[in-house]
């Protein structure tokens, strides 16, 4: 290639290669390291799949046994870290309180293991494990009720649940909650992914590059199109005024929150889970309102863009607000959730750049002025 | 250009245009919005040029006043912030705590200027300030000592010595410190540069892009050169060892720290500042140890690539640890007063990134395994 590609925001550059992630956007199909997002769904939890991702295969029984117990006995906070939690002001939002543990926590670690640029992330799981524990006292703080310490008997989504609640959620409740977890894990590059490998890529450590990343998936472009897609149903309010609401949008070239996807062209194979989730969900809560609501809009809105000869199918983020609803979660804990998910892809990245490191340094082109004179205070 | 044009590390690729730092590594000259190093560093401070890099030009007197009036205000940390010092485990490193400050601290912001992407950085210098305040807290605590509370009546640099020594440092050692922070503020697109743009592009705060570049600056690969040259001076223990030491390490292929630069061909700039400081803080205190050290170093180095027909000079890093050595500053708080210093210029780079936005988003390359079939448990 030339010395000078210039890629404005690096479209079209190929940063690296990666083994983790395969996105076949025309079939719809999504794959972590070979396996298919539905049978992960179906088979797998969060705690395999977080095994699959750091390892390139599937654990027997002695290894998920041991894996998941280390991940099992992270659970507990740190008094320090509660402080942190309970000190953190009231009005700010939990991503910053999540950048800010995860650095926090690395003081906590072994550090000949974690300052080593070589650190095995798989051996300190306490950035995948806590970030589920720091949301949950988070909102329990953020209620003005008190921490309830994790259990070990719960999968990683059904203790978050419990924590979150201070009761233990019912099986299908804590089935869903992991699953979405499984489903959110990994995504191939992106935003945040992307910043994790930047910093990992100068042999930062991984906390380090996992506060990063969650920075980057606080920004609006990246994270929170889920709590978007709840901020209009509820705009919505009613089935029944959905399809003059959707109709009305596109009239006056809103932008229909969940439906599309920049990668998928045919359906998202999350979405297809998401939706049978929230359906199940809704029977079982006798509360079918969101639900209702987003069948409307999906329907009106794909009858409008069949009218142009195209056909645009929802996403993920069109269903997985109102199963987290349905499962007692509020809209600002959806990006943190996702966070808690997302961490185990970015880790599997941090290691992958590692095994073939060599540090993202783009160049930029100077536009400025030329050199000027330096001019004295008293002369300005 | 072609859709798929491979550049791991994006060699090669121009990933944005910028009006902020223009490196001439031929001339060996080094502009900030194109006021030369060499100036700056003769009649500005930190304050001033941190004003510069923010606006883009020097300010007038009603401008510099006011401006270092709030940078100045914002120096005292809140007790949460210190019990965060205070509690951060021992054997960890202040990099690691300065990360997770900076997120914290954006909850005690006014929430409504800092989530809005457009947040002007500008009038929340906390992160800036800041970062000087946790540096030294952390110093005072780690010997056992109390917290000192910064003054107002001092540069930046000169309050940081003073807020971490607990005696208010000389004329002349207050403008070296704070001197040193002119120079460092800035220096184009780098691994930390760039890993604040790439989380600002999807329009995350300025708080979780200074915290994802701390996180970058902190690994090996980028920061932490100047702590290399001291622990060399150290293990070369004496002039007289020096040519020996050399000659020793470039016969068996051993790096020489701080020697040479990857923009700079002619001498960098900044060196020539910097070895002024150490000549004449040296003879103040009556101790040219590391300097003798490091010329004689520098000599035989020398001598040894223009056998070769090479001709290398030493950068920046060659001789600012033996400053801040001087200044009584211990080897694991260099890499924590380049944030300090460094947080100008990523600031600026922020605020440029969102004046003319597209999300950072290169490719990927898929090269792992095929589809394959999940393999029950009991089957593996």
């Amino acid at each position: 290639m030339t010395e000078t590609t210039y890629a404005k925001g690096l479209e079209g550059v190929v940063a690296a290669e990666s083994e983790i992630c395969r996105i076949d956007g025309e079939q719809g199909r999504l794959y972590y390291l070979g396996y298919s997002i539905q049978d992960l769904a179906r088979y797998s939890d969060f705690e395999e799949t977080t095994y699959l991702l750091l390892y390139g295969k599937l654990p027997n029984r002695g290894e998920i046994e041991s894996f998941s117990k280390r991940m099992r006995i992270s659970r507990d906070l740190a008094p320090e870290i509660l402080d942190m939690v309970r000190n953190f002001p009231k009005e700010a939002h939990p991503m910053e309180l999540l950048q800010s543990v995860v650095s926090y926590l690395s003081g906590y670690v072994q550090h000949k293991i974690q300052h080593s640029a070589t650190c095995n992330c798989r051996d300190t799981l306490h950035q995948v494990v806590q970030l589920a524990s720091v949301v949950a006292a988070w909102q329990r703080f953020h209620e003005g009720k008190d921490y309830i310490p994790p259990r070990q008997d719960l999968s990683h989504g059904a203790n978050f649940l419990y924590m979150m609640r201070g009761e233990e959620p019912d099986e299908y409740e804590g089935k869903v909650m992991d699953t979405c977890l499984v489903m959110h894990a990994e995504h191939g590059f992106n935003a945040s992914t992307f910043t994790a490998r930047v910093v990992a890529s100068t042999l930062s450590t991984c906390y380090c590059s996992i506060s990063a990343a969650i920075g980057s998936l606080y920004g609006s472009l990246h994270g929170g199109a889920n709590e978007r897609v709840i901020t209009m149903v509820e705009k919505i309010g009613g089935k029944d005024k959905a399809a003059a609401w959707v109709n009305q949008a596109l009239d006056n070239k809103r932008k229909v929150m969940g439906m599309g996807h920049r990668v998928y062209k045919a359906k998202d194979p999350r979405a297809i889970i998401m939706e049978e989730f929230l359906l199940e969900l809704s029977k079982r809560k006798n509360d079918t309102s969101s639900y209702d609501i987003l069948k409307e809009v999906e329907k009106t809105f794909r009858e409008r863009m069949e009218e142009k000869g195209k056909s645009i199918y929802p996403n993920v983020d069109f269903f997985s607000g109102g199963v987290y609803n349905l499962l007692g979660i509020p809209k600002i804990l959806f990006t943190p959730i996702f966070a808690m998910s997302r961490v185990a892809g970015w880790l599997a990245h941090i290691l992958e750049q590692r095994r073939d490191n060599r540090i993202y340094r783009p160049k930029s082109l100077y536009v400025g002025r030329d050199a000027r004179e330096y001019v004295p205070l008293e002369k300005r």
